[in-house]
């Protein structure tokens, strides 16, 4: 049986794992990537490793699942805050990133744009990538579709909305990443205020 | 002296080329390919490309300059035409592709983007890359420049709405190449109405 002891340095040890996978993928690129790449950024032994996860694939969807939580779960907004004010934490959270100690949010995002791309080909790593998608994509919808609930949005498709969003802060990561274009996070959240939120927002 | 037999017989080879590298790329991937990779595409010898072009760089190159002008330079709209509907001809351009008689516009943009996204890892890449990128996005930008001049959009920042429209786009693509998104294209021209071309037009 497991104590609330093993369960807390079981939870240490997946969290170890993690960070040490962001290092080793950070190093080698997801497709040169091997299990032993990820033992020699931790300090414990890699037989931890095939212990708590299955191969590539297994390690792989718990790593995007441990990022997305990273982004997603971070976000504290009280649940009676209003709409308008919860979208603008999502937003900022996805384009500017949460803190962390070390290995930042443009790290963590390097990593994840590699993954994304990577995902053109292999069709395993593209479902595990879509069904975590997804999960970012439903936490701006929901905020969408709460405010038109509440009566302060207007009455927009809150899917396609939320699909627009996530794809436009995507992108602008992206492009930061890859063109060194450092001032399109910002740049991005005034284009999303002032053409796509006005969508949103009923005259005041 | 070049006569116009020359030129064309050179124009000729540097398309085989073009179109050879295109098919390498989308078989071997940026990273491992090699010149030889290119030559056993064609049916002339690979000498041809050594002769033409100054390395994997110069050839890099010039095969973003050849992409982008499949993209620019296929948008036929009559100079007198309504910016709206030119606005509207470079987005579908850019979303569904002009056609190809092989190897298709998804082939092609499944290459882009991941030049796209290796210039992450590469500073000289990047710079190419950022001058071709620009390019585009000049393309949507001076289309709202000129409809906001002639009075028909709008007095927004040109700038801007052209660099959005141009990363929703990106977005999109990508989501159908890496995600599988099929409708992700269709899906996305009817967001850009809906939620950011709304921004730009006079209410009629």
């Amino acid at each position: 049986m497991n104590t609330p002891t093993d369960e807390r340095a079981s939870s240490d040890t997946r969290e170890a794992i993690m960070e040490a996978t962001f290092r080793a993928l950070s190093k080698h690129g997801y497709n040169d990537l091997r299990m032993r790449d990820i033992g020699e950024e931790m300090e414990m032994t890699r037989q931890v490793i095939h212990y708590h996860y299955d191969g590539k694939y297994d390690l792989m969807s718990h790593f995007l699942e441990y990022i997305i939580e990273q982004y997603e779960g971070s976000v504290e907004v009280d649940s009676n805050a209003p709409p308008r004010e919860e979208l603008d934490a999502r937003i900022d959270q996805c384009l500017f990133g949460p803190k962390f100690d070390d290995f930042g949010h443009w790290d963590r995002m390097k990593v994840y744009h590699e993954l994304f791309t990577y995902a053109q080909n292999d069709e395993r790593h593209r479902e595990i990538f879509n069904t975590h998608y997804g999960r970012i994509r439903s936490s701006i919808t929901e905020v969408v579709e709460d405010g038109i609930e509440r009566g302060v949005f207007r009455d927009v498709d809150a899917a396609r909305m939320g699909q627009l969003i996530t794809d436009v802060i995507h992108a602008a990561r992206g492009r930061k990443l890859s063109l060194g274009h450092d001032d399109a996070p910002e740049e991005t959240r005034a284009a999303i205020d002032e053409f796509i939120l006005d969508s949103l927002y009923l005259d005041e």
